[in-house]
């Protein structure tokens, strides 16, 4: 990419201040700016930066007010995070195109069909009467399995693993060594104490628009199916038991689980590493934070939940803050009883 | 499928009630079923649904009474959740017969013997030395490299990683991406503040009817085996570190860590999320709660704990609800010292 | 392997008390100890099993006095921990070489370049643009991607996926399944409710003498790097977020999970199943126990945190200590109540 400041200015809808002809061939974070980059500041955490960096530009919000001289050449736009995601949309744009076309070798069963601007890496292997649309790219390594079915555009990235009867929508992007549809984890206790498989005859729905981490694991319904909604945003490392529903546009972060026959409203955010309990229902716009385990229903809509059990994050953060000074509580209320006593 | 309710109360050994000559071409959680399907109410949390069900026939427990009028055709068992689980078995009977036969390419050391009736997918690569028994499924990708042995049976899914020398027997299941054998974290300190790597030359032993679960990594032990007895099932994305022994019909749920030479007894379960501190023993029956972390070791069978740190279940549920009045306790205290100090 | 105790001794610059020449085949664990087979006693936590072992030999340190007869012939030792890895290191270097040349069907572009001794394992695949050094091990099934850098004597392991821009130093270990370079969790909201894609541009880097775990992730950064520094040691089943910096020798447990842009200083050690905040920084040697959250930037070094917000160690477990007395310190605030009011 090469870009004049100018030029930047006029795509992101900003004004400049300073010199508007300097080139720009490549992006930085403002703490890494150097000659030629543009940077953003956002979070005014990384504030003290913009007197320092060495990047030619610097994006920033129309309501900033430098408290110092600044170096750089500025753009003020409406919206400095939005504005530099923009511009990083444009760059992508610019990137080498995807591959098309077929690698060898590679596996794909008779029964099967694609369509048209697919790419299919080598060692990727797909199985029977699967169905799988237009300019879908399957990368390396990847394994799709029997009576799948996968929508356009979506990317199924090396060492992914979908296992039989999964259906897929358009636009998804399923990132390395995720494996989706694989049996739920289900067992009937046998009177000497072992215990016998109960068969997951169920499959995984994902819709359009759907991201899913690597090494992200869903597994397939015992009976119907595990749903994960038009939207849903999941990050690595998260375990969705059997018969889960996620509702429409929820973000989940890292290494959060969600166990068997959960459901999860519209819109949630749930911070990582949660886990939230089998069976209960969350409603829409439920927000928990990091680390917390929400072990009840939630009716309500909108509600923030933390901690393990969680409940309401206002609440929550103080009930730890106090938690910090339990062994001076002790002492107080141990000091409360000698003096009554000795009354 | 397709049977007529009849034949299903046969072969349950249940009583109808309803129309017993209905048709019933699959099977539905109750809350979705159609005309044709089956369903069952085991957990009366879903009782609600018995009375709008479009299901055609619900399995319901002998003893389940119902409160209002029932659509649907009733079969009246024992235990519906196992009944249920019963049907299922037969569903899965009636599957199209898994594969048998070898995909090219596909990678096996000359050295390597393997038993009848096997399936070796594309792509998968078995090293040298390896002694494979009958009936033995290995799918496409997956990696098994040498000196490994695999019990008559046994099903290796897509992607799984099987580490040299590591011993497994019949009947296991071992889901997709799982690592089994992986070098164990071990590391000794050297003066400069650097780590040198300590060689992991043992093994993993895992007994019959085993399961473990997508992306789920079991590390090899430093000298000796880690050992996964007889009937465990390990869920998604677990940790088992290093020389870890886990005791027969243990069964863990998903992303639980176990640390380096834990010993887990038989018949434990242990809740999602939860950790055990390494080189700790837990005794038979040991019941863990989802989120808990046990750091010391439980000498008494069939305790139950919860919490971080993990202590008796009952106690911490309490101490976990007081937790929540923390901020009002505080205020109580001042307000008796305020009392007390003004007397 | 065969050697007499003897041989052992002079090789560990240790003295014997016991029969020295006594042939040893193998190593144990002093609990598993068996004829032939040697062993090492550092923790006393497994001193009684010193006395009743059937190893041929313990490795014991020079201070350590038996309490009891002792059977087995004993080497004593400055550091029996250090000189046992010692001797693992000798029985390792005797184990057969490590594979080299190429095995088929294999994938390398045409414009990539790799060099000697290397080893590249059937169903490999290896991107356009890549330098490979000198003596690198890439198991089978493992990907690589476009631009890969990987330096000298490093190997990468069955489904290790390395994609686009990734740089790997020397002497680095990358475990089976883990996954580095992939896309980071950035979405901008939409005014519908929706997410939309924030292309991440950045990569990652991974100095010298990293270990990277089973199924770890390391997502690409969104601009500039995530940056893994020499030394590192992660071990399995954990996520580091885009735009992350771990600092030299820092070591983290299984399963804790680094949110973006977080900084962690050199010489750090991050128990298992811990988390750590997006954006914070964590000063030099900075201990977090396991299970523990860290939620604001560390800035003096060398300080140990616990406990989820995690908070100095000591007070933590003191904390915890008091949260298990909860129920009957809100008695004890209730009989202060009511004998004040009844004065």
């Amino acid at each position: 990419m090469e870009f004049t400041v100018k030029q930047i200015a006029a795509l992101l809808g900003g004004t400049v201040d300073g010199n508007e002809s300097l080139k720009i061939s490549q992006l930085s974070k403002i703490e890494e700016g150097k000659e030629g980059s543009i940077s953003f500041l956002a979070n005014l955490k990384y504030e003290q930066y913009l007197y320092t960096t060495a990047a030619s530009a610097v994006i920033v919000n129309q309501s900033f007010q430098p408290r110092q001289p600044v170096q750089a050449t500025l753009i003020f736009v409406d919206n400095s995070y939005s504005a530099f995601t923009k511009l990083l949309e444009q760059v992508n744009r610019l990137q080498p195109t995807e591959k098309v076309g077929v690698e060898q070798p590679s596996f794909i069963a008779e029964t099967t069909r694609i369509g048209d601007r697919a790419y299919r890496g080598a060692f990727s292997y797909i199985g029977e009467n699967c169905l799988i649309g237009s300019n879908v790219k399957i990368y390396p390594q990847a394994y799709i399995g029997n009576n799948v079915t996968i929508g356009d555009n979506t990317i199924i990235h090396a060492g992914v693993r979908i296992i039989d009867n999964t259906v897929i929508g358009q636009n998804c992007v399923i990132k390395p060594n995720a494996v989706i549809g694989s049996e739920g984890f289900g067992f009937a206790p046998e009177p000497d104490g072992s215990y016998r498989a109960i068969p997951q005859l169920g499959n995984v729905i994902i819709e359009d628009n759907v991201s899913i981490g690597a090494n992200t694991t869903i597994d397939c319904a015992t009976v119907g199916s595990t749903i994960i909604r038009k939207g849903v945003k999941l990050d690595n490392l998260i375990q969705v038991g059997h018969n889960v529903e996620i509702g429409r546009n929820t973000v989940i972060a890292a290494q959060c689980g969600i166990a068997g026959s959960a459901k999860i409203g519209e819109n949630c955010v749930i911070g990582g590493q949660s886990g939230i309990t089998g069976h209960i229902v969350l409603a829409n716009r439920t927000k928990v934070g990091g680390r917390s385990g929400v072990t009840k229903s939630v009716k309500e809509e909108g509600v923030s939940l933390n901690g393990m059990p969680a409940f309401e994050v206002k609440d929550s953060l103080r009930s730890a803050l106090v938690f910090q000074r339990l062994p001076s509580l002790e002492k107080r209320i141990g000091l409360l009883e000698n003096k009554l006593n000795n009354q």
